[in-house]
This record gives C-alpha cells, structure tokens and sequence, in this order.
C-alpha cells in the first residue's frame, strides 16, 4: 500500500468524499496517489487577455481535451463552462466545479470572491471535487469564512472532496508582506486545515520577501524549508501546488520538485501549460509526470 | 441542418430551455435560427425622457404591437409591462422577462441591478427567457454574482434560457479604458459565459478606446477583430448584439453586419427602432431582417 | 359601461385584486370609479408635530370617522393603528395597510423606507389594499427594489392591489432638480409601472423647477402638460395624485382638478384635510367630490 | 368594571394578549389594572459599575425576590438571567424577557439594538411579555423597524403582549434637541403606537430642552402638558413611563404622579429603586405603590 | 456533595446540557468539578508563527495527545481539525469545537468573529461543548449579537453547553482602557452571562490599567479584587479564566491561584502549556492540578 493509500485512510473521511478522491488519485493520471490538475478559471478571473499568448486556449474544448491527453488527474472550471462544455469528455477527466470567483477589475483591497455555484450543481454535472477560493487576511474574511461554511457543510452531507484555492489578498497582508510572503502563505495552509479544507491550493512561498513580515518569518529560509513548512501546516489537509504565472520551465520544474519532496499530493499548473503551443504544453506534462513518478511512495 | 440547429444540440440544454429557445430562433421571426429582438426596459433604465423623440413609444402597446408588426423573435420588459400589458398579445410574440434594472439617478460607480422579479414570474406570464443585467467589473460585483447565481440556478430549475446584458460598469472599469472598449466588452462576453449564460447581450466594442487598457488591448484591432473576439469569447453562449445609444444608420448597419459575420445569433436592437416614427422603424426592421436573413447559414 | 369599468377590465389583474379593486371603487365613496383616499400615516413619517393644527386629528377614531362620514374611498395607516383601531369600523370604510415606513429625523440623503408589515398583515386585518413606498433615484434603490418585489409577489399571491407611494428623494435627486420637478415626478410614475404598481401615487409636478433638471425637462411646459405626461407615463396602473403639505384651497382645487382631467383614478388628500376643523375638513371633501363627479365619465 | 378593564376590551387584542396582559395587571401587584415594573437590563445596557452603589444588586435572585416582597407586576430581564435566574421563582412574578440590547461601550450615533432572544424563547420560559428597545431616529432605523417587525408578528402568533422600549437616539437626534426633549420623547410614543407596541415605555419628556427642536416645541410647555401629549400619543398603547437614572426622590415621585394623573398605565422604576439598600427600596416602592392606588379609578 | 455538583444542579440547565456538563467536570480531569482545558484555536486567531517555539505543537496529533496525558477535560478547537484528527482519539477527552473564529491580519477594530461551524457540526463529531468568541464593545457587536443568539438557540435545542469566549475588543474599548481592563473584563463576564452563556472564559484582568476607564475603576483594587467581582458578574454562567500569553511561571500560577479562590469552575491555558517541551508542559499542567486539587470544595 502507498504512502497515500494509508493517507486516504487516515483523514476521517465521510464515504462520499473518499471514494471520490479515491477515482481522482487512483484510476487517473498516474493512478499513484500523486496527482496533476489542470485549472481552467483564469477566463474569468484575469479575463481573456491570458489567452492572446495561445489563442487556441481560449476554447474550453481545446483545454478539456489537452486534459484528457495528458493525462490529468482533474480539470477545475467555473459552472457554465462546466454546464456547456464538460458534457462532451463527461467521466474521461474528473471534473472539479470551481465555486466561486471574481475578475481582476476592481480593487484587491478588500477582496472577496462571491458564489456562482453550489455543490448541488457540482453533484448535478458529476464533479468529483469543487473549489472555494478563500482571501486569507482580506478585510472581508468575516463574509468569506460565513461562505465558506455554508460549502464546507455541503461538501460534507454530499460526500464532496473540497479543494481551497488558499491565497493571502488584500490591504492588511499587503502592509505585512505581501501575497507570496513564507508568513502569508504559511498562514494561509494552515487556516484552510483550520476551517476544512480537504485538499488546499497554495502559492509556492517566497521566503526571501521579507520586508515587513512578522518574526520568526523575518529570518532566512530556503525553499525548501519554507514548502516542508508549508505543506506540515496543512496537517491532514491535502496539498497541490500551483504553478502561478507563466515562469521559466527550469525555475518551475525546481519548485515542483521541491514541492514533491515536501509531501505535496500534486500539482496544479495551468498558465505554465496552456499558455505554449499543443506539443509544448504536452511536453511539459510529460517533465511533471515524471516528477509525480519519482516521489510516489514518499 | 443549419448551424444554428446543430448549435442547439451542442450547448448541453437541458429539456425546458431547448425547447424554449427553439420556440424563439424557428418559430419566430426569420425562423432561420437568427433572431431579433426587441428590448424595452428604457423607461426603467432611463426614464420617459427616452420617448420624447418618439412619444407613441411610451405606450407599452405600441411597442408589443411593433414587435409583431415587426416580425421580432422576442420582446423584453420589466415585470410590470409584463404583466398588465402582454396578456393582450399572448403568444404572438415571445416574452423576455428582464428580472432586474436599475434607475439611471444615483451614481452608478457602484453599480448594481437589483432584483424586481424572479424566473417563477417569468413561468406564470409565459414567457420563453429572462434576462439579467451583470455589471461587470462593478466594486458591488460580490453581491451581483451571488444574485446572478440564484437566478441560473432557477433557470436551470425551471427550463429557462437565461439571457445576460453583460454590462462592463463602475469606477473600476472606468479607469481602465471604459464600459465600451475591446477590453472591456471582451472580458465581459467572457465572464457571461463562465457564469453560465445561455446567451449573451453585449454592445459593440470600440477598439479604438485605448487609453488605460491592459495589454494587449492597446494595440490596434478593426472592428471586424474585435467583433470576432468578443463572439469567440463567449464560447457556446449565443451573443446578441446591442445597437445601444440612437446612431446613424449607416453605420449601425454595418455593425450589424459585422457581427453576424462573426457569428453572433442576432440583434437587439430598442431605441434605434422606435425613436422614430411608425413607418421608419418598419424600414429599419426590414433592413435588419435582411442581414439576418444574409447570415443564417453562416 | 363608465371608462373605470372597462379600465378594471383591461388591467390584467387576477381575481382578488380585481375584486377587491371593485369594492374600493364601486362600492364605496361616489361609487363611479373615481376614488377619494385618506392617507394618515404623517404620525409616523412627520411625527405629532402635524396634529398641531387641529389636535383632535391627532387622534385615530377622529380620523376614521372622518373618512366614514367623508365618504372616502379607503383609509391609509400603518400596522399599529390598523390593528387597534381599525377593528371599530371594520368594513365601513375600505382598509389600506402601508407596509413601510420611516421618520423624518436622519437625513433623507440614503432614504430607504423599511418594511413594518406584511401583505398577510393586511389579509388578516380585511384590508382591501396595500400600500408601499419606494423612494426613486435614492443611492438605496437596491434595497428598495428588492423589498418592493418580496411585497409584488406576495400582492400577487394573495390577491391583494398594491399601491405605490413613488416618492423621488435622495442626494442624486436632488443633485437632479429635486423632488417635485417634472422630471422626477415623470419618472416616478413610470417607475412604478415598469416595476408592477397596480395604483401610483404621486405628488403633483412642478413644471417651473427647471434648474439642472437634463433635457427636455429643462424646457416649458404647462401644470397641465407636465400631470397629462405623468399620468400617461403611469400606463395601465391607476394614478391618485396627492395633496401634500397643507396649501391654499383654490391652488389645490385646481390641481385636484387638472389631476382629474389628466385622467386620475383619484386623489389623495390627508393634511389638507384634516388640518381644518371636522367641518372645514367635510366641506373640503364635498368640494373634492364634485370634481371626482365631474369626471368619472371621462 | 375600572377604566383598564374596559381598556383592555378596547385594544383590539388577540386571546393570547388580553390573557397575559389581564394576568399581570390583575393578578399580580395592586391587581386594579396599574402597575409598577422592575427593569433589570442595566448589566447590559450599562455594566456592572451601576452595581457598585448597592453591591447586592449585582445578584438577579436578589432582585428577583426585591420584585415579588415588593409586590410588582413584572420584572424585566436579558434572556440569559431569564433561563438561569427565573425558575426559582417561576410564576411569583410575571417574567418579561427583553428581546434586544446592547453595551454603553462603541457610540451611539447609529444606535441599533441587536436580538439576542426570541418570543419563542419567552413562551418557552413562562414569560407573560416581552421587550424591544426601539431607538427612534436612528440613522439606523431600517434595520430597527424590519427586525421589530419580525417581533411584533411573532408576538402576534403566539399572542405576547409587546412591550417597546421607545428611545431618541443618534446623531440626528442630538442635532435636534436630544434624547429626552418633549419633541423626541412626544414623536417616539407615536411611533411606537404606529408600528403596533402593546404597551410602550417612555421616559419623562423634559420640555425645557428646547434648543434646535422644530415648531412648535420650540414654545413653553409644562411638565403635566408634556407628558399628557406624550401618553395621548401613544393612542391605544399603554404607557409606562420610566424613572432613568437616579434622581432625587421627591423630583421623582412627583413625575410618577403626573404621569399617572395623565393616564400611564403604570410606572417602570429600576435604578432608582434597587441602587440603595433593601429597605431604602421597599420604602420607595411603597410610595410609588400608593400613587398607583390613587390613580387606578381614572 | 461538592460545591459544584450543587452548582450544576441550581443553573437551570437542560438535561441534555448538565449531563455532557457533568461527563466534563466528573468524568475527566480530577473529577471533582474543577477543570482544566487546552484550548488550540492559535493556528487560526494568530498562525502558526506560534508553534516555533516548540515546532512539535504545530501537530495537532501531539497537542491531543498532550490533553490526554495530561488529564485535561477537554480540549477546544476548530472544525477542521476537529473533523480530520479528533477521531483518533474519540471519547478520550471530551472535545469542544470552537464555532467561530478569525486571523490576526486585518485590523481588530471592528473585530467580529465569523462562524465556521455549526452546532450541528460538533453533535455529529461527539463534542461536549461549543465555544463561541463574542468581542465585547466591538462597533460590529450588533452582527455579534445576532450571530450569539443562533448559537444560543441551537444550543439549547441540542442539549449542547455553550462557552462563551468573552473577549473585549475594538476601538471603542481601547479608548476605555483596552481590552485587559477591570472595566471589560469585569462588563465582558456580565455581557456574557446577560446572553446565555453556560460557561464564559475571560482573561485574568489587569485593575492598574486605569486610564481612561470609567468610574468607579479608576480607582485602586487588587487582583483579588478584580477576579472576586468578575466571576461574580458571570452569576450562574461558570468561568474559565484563561492565560493568554505565554508569562512567567510563578506569576501564572499566582493568578490561576487567585482565580480558583475567586470561584472559577477552571483554568483555560494553551500557549503557557504548549510553547515548552513535552516534559516542561507535563509538570506545569501538574503544578494546576494541584491548584485545581486545592479549591474542588471551595
């Protein structure tokens, strides 16, 4: 039995949710417990602009179908592009309903990222999983976490694995940090094992942000030290890593390997990948399988 | 098959809204798939100042009666015109119940479309969609979403199609370039489409709006481009397109064209219709019907 | 047939609204379809300060009476006094509870008018009416709105006419030429048409303030003009022009009877009728009568 | 058969309300329809500095057992004192839970007193009223008037008579005259009477606070003219008029006397009564209780 | 029969509530009515910056571990690791899900606690207890108040005791003196047991803090003073005084001292505990029992 295997066992998870995350880590992907996704919301959180860089990744069909061909252990996306597009390849790649979002347009000051979906909309389209973005440290946090409950109660009496986008946001973590802070993205892993999260989404964390971070955060640490850190706060909440904004391969292929050693579950590139030509985002996958691979029995 | 019939099949519809939205694209108007519409919730949105021009237009019945003259796939009204003045025309062209709108008094930085009837109304009076107005970009977009969420949800509930007037408004927009430029109408067609639109209401862009945009909306695009963008954005959600403020009718048309080209399922088009007198808005219809008809097996 | 009996007919009302529309304005006061309305909720909104004048107004019972011995068409109060005071003569005299409310003491800037009964409230009392106030063009019109529609349905559902106090206020209105400028009162009364009012009632528009009003308002337009354009901006729901603060008699009259000649349902006077000894106020009303007389065949 | 008992024929009360209601003005007290209260919500509203003049006040079951040895009609507390404190005297006394309250700690500028007990709360604990603070003139009266209206509807299903605290508060207020001018306390007994209180608590009008209050309550009145306006207003809610904070006794008595003389159905004495020493407060209450008997037959 | 065994039986409690009372403070721990509990709500309220004192804290399975070796009678914490650790050891301590909580990153200004679990939530995980942190003189205290009486209300209904954690906080009370005051933490205990709490944790209050506090605490009292008078403001809610940071241990054991004699039903101490080695927290937690051993008749 895998390092994960045991995992599965030991969260205290309702039938439902563990049978889903079982298909997701299991009979997809690599099928080894670690795991790739591929997240699809960027249309509407930064808008249509992420697209100019390859325009064929605009059309959501391109983008499922670029899942299914490599080999992805999931793909998020917002309701409609769920309702109008999954239907197509529905059951080829697992489906993971992205609850809420917002656009880049106003401020982040007090950000907050409003429901469009339920987690009965997420059973209706055979989702295995659904995703909440949480605004750690945003002035709004006490509407965010209300939310928040309402799909952490859902997820639960539906048997729904609940994947949380985990990021630091809005005037107070930017006067202590900043988003990408080792202190904010810390916090942040801890607070979605705090409030729920069975699997939590962060940022990789960049420990030499240190200007105006709170101690002990205004030390030195390496990456490594700050991803184990990261990954240990999130207790038994799973952990993916995201890949953020398109980056240099090397730089990334780093982290993720990085990420790996620490214990994460898996990884979730999406503008990394899609934001290249067919065969390059192909490639691509193929270098972060083999990541997956090597650190399966972790 | 024309297009617009296997477009039906393609948008994963539910029963109840297929069947709607085949009532309105082939059973009225052209009946070829390319519809018309004809939208009246000015004297909300506005006020009567709007049919001063006109004033025939501010008696609800003239306007029905001008949309059956006219031959348009459908007619949209608040609730109340919905409910004292539609019964006399029942049936003989489609109703659109506009489920929110807002006064064009206070500011409208903050801009936000409050509910004033919900989908169960629209079922009671017969009608074969709703519409919604999104402000997007809008500061209050948190609450905007969340509303819009209840209504898609009882869209789906009830088989209704559910039409978007995505509407880029607010101070936030403003400093970026405006509610009219590429950027914004891009975004905008997009974001309807993520959040679950079955069809689309969006103005034309103004490419040459470039001031404040993000990249790479500063450079330089024909209509023609930016028409195609704003379609392409809005993926399996129908675009109709909107002839806004009265203009010339030169240059309208070729808007009109332009955006059937670019694939759009028709126009809605109010005040450039009936701000002038009987006969003329029949002429302009006429022509309208003529692109429409140019375009049906696009 | 009077022109009232064929308007009922022409309304699109269900079966309890129109039924008891009927008894207010067939069974009671003229018995022609014109309506005489005595509105009595200045307690709240103005506070005592108004019984001042003539102390024995201040006094429910004095009121009531006043409007069984007037011959008015309904009596408008709030729940309080409806529920303690009515009960004496229940049925004498039609019963319009108004659902919301607010006092003059904070600021008019935001003006929101909450809600402090229920259409059931009116149900269980007999009432034959119910009346809300939805302050156009205030920065809360969202709220309002919204409000206003949970009261529409439940009219609707119960059968119960809805009448609409549409009262421009706010900062933007003022900004705007202010409350009683044509332009308002003009919008005012669409409003609540566009939003399902079955009666409006409005204040008589003051053509001459023209100051910063926008276009055509700013231009000349006659007492007569300005309430034939509000009362056709009204569509199908039925208008009663209000009184407001107590003025000179031959003033009034003269608007009561421009009102009527616009084609007004009716008139609704408080404090210019109750602000005078009981038989000042009968002779008042008998005044008023004659002019309902004179055009209930309009 | 007294004044009250016609009094409570004539309010148009359910079953409910007239039993409870003749259940405390009758079986408890002088049992001839006047009454006498004990507020004890100081703990509160204040904190326990209003405590240290009378450290055994501090204790509820000491002011319980002061209300039933001094033979009040009721005693007025937070819902937490209610279900740990009144059971030991369960029906010696009748109980009113007070529905609402807050601290003296943030400002009052947008006093609202938030719920933190239901009438179902009340019924479950044997209560025969219940108390809302109602802060009239709040620029935060539309929240006020809407969750009163949940209390009032409620205390009408399960038929609990309704007692409202009628307080001037707020900077609207303060700019016009204060919280105890006659001009606040004479529109805030209205109000209350008009959003539909059972019986409604005053405090003693002081109409010699006269700056930046509107005609006419800019002129000369007395003290008797005051609060005779005052009780009028209230219509066919009873009034118990409050004594406040601690004040020399003579002052004191001679208010409860005008207020009874004007027909307050009875005093509501708290500070002044426990804030001295046990004898000291049944010495006082045998005072007040003499003034009770002398106005029951008015 | 001790003391507090007469104490349980004189609350007034629901059978539902004294018997997971009594499994508490009989049934682990000393077992004699006075209590020791661990709270470990910092990961949330402050992050895991507070672990890397002793980095083996920051798992939950250690702290658990550490409530069981220890003797204590519960141990507090929220939802999600409530859900994913506690089944490891169920019934072995009794666990009190803390139902609401927020971080350290925006300001406390307007602090309010956000819900992020239900009561429903602890009855399916087994717990004894919830915990609920009402910010006492926070300008958000009305939300607070409303969001306490839901908590209250489910509580009652299932039978589930209720702490409450009654903390001064905001910028009205730091203009009062701040959040350590005699003045709040003796209104906090007050406030607490004025809404319903069963059990109510405050910090040990600090009487030289007298700037700006209001009269009579601006004059001199000794700690012993100060927490006779705040555990007796709390009536029949029982109380937990907390430590807070970590401090010197003699002066802590001094004040857990004082506190037992005062009448606390216990102690609540965390990071005093946690932020030392395994062994060090073990012989600290002695040193309380001890205490706790010393007062179990008092």
């Amino acid at each position: 039995m895998t390092g994960n295997h045991a995992q599965l066992r030991q969260l205290g998870l309702s039938t439902g949710k563990k049978a889903r995350l079982h298909r997701i880590l299991y009979q997809h992907g690599l099928g080894n417990g670690k795991a790739m996704f591929l997240p699809y919301d960027q249309g509407l959180e930064h808008g249509p602009r992420d697209f100019f860089a390859n325009p064929a990744a605009a059309d959501p069909k391109y983008i499922i179908r670029l899942a299914v061909e490599g080999g992805f252990n999931g793909i998020a996306v917002q309701i409609g592009l769920a309702e109008k597009f999954y239907w197509d390849y529905a059951g080829q790649v697992p489906l993971i309903v992205k609850l809420n979002g917002k656009t880049e347009i106003p401020s982040d000051d007090y950000a907050l990222s409003p429901f469009n979906a339920t987690v009965e909309d997420a059973v209706r389209l055979g989702a295995d999983a659904v995703g909440y973005t949480l605004y750690i440290g945003s002035p709004a946090q006490h509407e965010d976490f209300t939310q928040f409950m309402t799909v952490r109660r859902d997820a639960e009496r539906l048997g729904m694995p609940l994947i949380v986008w985990a990021y630091p946001r809005g005037t107070a973590i930017e006067a202590k940090g900043g988003k990408d802070s080792f202190y904010s993205v810390h916090y942040a892993a801890r607070i979605a094992s705090e409030l729920g999260a069975d699997v939590v989404k962060v940022n990789f964390p960049k420990p030499d942000k240190r200007t105006a971070v709170p101690a002990p955060y205004d030390g030195e640490f390496t990456n490594q030290q700050a991803i184990d850190a990261v990954i240990q706060a999130a207790g038994r909440s799973l952990v993916l890593v995201s890949g953020g904004e398109k980056a240099g391969d090397e730089k990334m292929l780093e982290k993720a390997t990085e990420s790996m050693r620490a214990g994460a579950m898996g990884l979730i590139f999406g503008r990394n990948v899609w934001q290249r030509d067919h065969d390059a985002s192909l490639r691509l996958v193929g270098q972060l399988r083999e990541i997956l691979a090597q650190h399966h029995s972790d």
